[in-house]
């Protein structure tokens, strides 16, 4: 009884990483810190609102008028797109499809808005995307003490996020994953476990002849 | 507009976590490492296979007769069991579900045949198990050159083995997760950052009141 011998090769696509979160739950520190791992490409998002203190064009977001970005809209340049208090935030699509085509994955970071349009996408290695990862705050009141200690927000702007935060906390069950915010440190080990073992889901591999 | 400011407590019961993989394919190398880790409790089988050299009873197996396992399987005291080249193989119920509902994780060695009666069970708690896990071997060659450098088994036994791994390498998409065996460091990685997201899975955690 002899046994073929096949030599495996196993390729897959990338894979497209989201993660929201109410503001202030940490979000944006653990994808600082995310950033500086070479697990993926962090996709720059488009946004017309104006930049916080020590935010750089092009790193942070690719800061644009109003004008550029309707006429981006309408143009169906962008993967998603959101309007939050009063300002929007988009992906490009171009650079992110190229990415996952060449098993690069790209993470990017949206509002809850944007998650739904990702996951109804037409293009498969898109609505494939791991959409579905909410970092919940560990309670309201460190919320709330985040909120303050970052200092950028008046208290009117921060009630009203924190009314925000209260309704999506309340969804977190509609997530695949929440991580319950801790440490930056155990956020990003958090993390960075869900990403690898999506990787290893066999659906994501094709088997090369 | 005054938010509330809910405290949340989660909790979540303990996961089954149960690995497959063809003999040889680094299986027993892969669990030996993860009992040294302290992320679960590990379910010693029963079976009635003799004992390999070194293998110690009520560590390695439950060695036990062939009249033992067929009165405990006479009294549905096993989750699972399976006969495998000529011998059984078997879980017992009670510790496992105690131990889950203590919110610990468990961790078992079964072959092929025994994960499809885990996911059938009537017991939520066990059929909400990870029993997808494959571990595939690099290749049919570098499989038959750790089965012989093992020594364990005639060479007649070694080409069955073969023989059964080559179909049960086809099934590998049928499971959640294929891990392509690497050393038994990348592999315990792997395995481990599996097994801490799925414990981020928003669906097993509930919330106290």
């Amino acid at each position: 009884m002899e046994t073929p011998a096949p030599s495996r090769q196993f390729r897959r696509l990338g894979i497209l990483f989201v993660v929201s979160a109410p503001s202030g739950a940490g979000k944006s520190t653990l994808l600082n810190a995310l950033r500086q791992t070479p697990d993926f490409v962090y996709s720059v998002s488009y946004t017309t609102r104006q930049p916080r203190p020590g935010e750089v064009n092009g790193e942070d977001y690719h800061f644009v008028s109003m004008e550029e970005f309707e006429q981006r809209l309408a143009g169906d340049e962008f993967l998603e797109h959101a309007q939050v208090h009063g300002n929007y935030y988009g992906t490009l699509r171009s650079a992110v499809i190229e990415q996952l085509h060449d098993g690069v994955d790209v993470l990017i970071d949206i509002d809850v808005q944007g998650a739904q349009q990702i996951r109804s996408d037409g293009n498969p290695a898109i609505s494939d995307a791991v959409a579905d990862i909410f970092i919940m705050p560990p309670s309201l009141e460190e919320l709330r003490r985040r909120l303050n200690k970052r200092g950028t927000e008046t208290s009117e702007q921060i009630e009203t996020r924190l009314h925000n935060a209260a309704t999506e906390m309340e969804a977190w069950h509609a997530y695949r994953y929440t991580i319950i915010s801790g440490s930056v440190e155990e956020d990003l080990q958090k993390f960075r476990a869900i990403m690898r073992a999506e990787r290893y889901l066999s659906h994501r591999m094709v088997l090369t002849p």
